[in-house]
């Protein structure tokens, strides 16, 4: 065991969750922009290590998914990097046509109107 | 009930998980970049959306915690987003001082060395 802490250890021991995933965030090369927020478990994580491209785990659909398999739009993982504590992972990639699957650039392509919180703006 | 699918209404419904909750990725207001991914509650999320300022649940301190109310290093929300299935939030904040805990900017500052992906590298 070591005395570095979890924030500056050079060695990467992702923290999986009680389910076994970790929640990944790609992120555009390009320009930085947040695209999806998926999750992966240890097989995703290592597919998406040694093949350099996006793997997660589907939890609607239990099962492994190469991002883009069926749709085309790959992600080619340009870094992963993870976060002080190691419970999260962000993949820096270059995005093939969109992330999202109702071919919008980025999922995250509503805001909420406040002060209520009760609608959704759309807006890319 | 309405027909219109998660990912094209205007009807706010986050999907809070198992736990009771949903992941918030901040991103930086200024110029897109991922500052850290944290967890909100029900209360975290009504906090932030009622005073433009971040609240997150702690999962290591079992607490509602506003962002920076030790540190300083508070989050002006500009914008809050979900994604398509309304299972994630992102944050556009603006962020006062560093993000991580750490004193870095963003929390994700270390990355993986492929192939192997035993050790990290630093670099912000």
């Amino acid at each position: 065991m070591s005395d570095v802490p979890i924030e500056e250890t050079t060695r990467f021991a992702p923290a999986f969750g009680a389910d076994g995933l970790i929640p990944a965030v790609a992120t555009d090369a390009a320009d930085g922009r947040l695209l999806m927020l998926a999750y992966m478990n240890e097989a995703a994580l290592r597919k998406t290590i040694e093949t350099g491209e996006a793997h997660y785990w589907s939890r609607s659909r239990g099962e492994l998914w190469r991002k883009g398999a069926t749709s085309g739009h790959v992600q080619r993982v340009v870094e992963i990097r993870t976060d002080c504590d190691q419970d999260a992972i962000q993949l820096v990639v270059e995005q093939t046509g969109p992330a999202c699957h109702t071919d919008r650039r980025s999922c995250f392509y509503r805001i909420v109107e406040t002060p209520d919180g009760l609608k959704l703006i759309f807006k890319e």
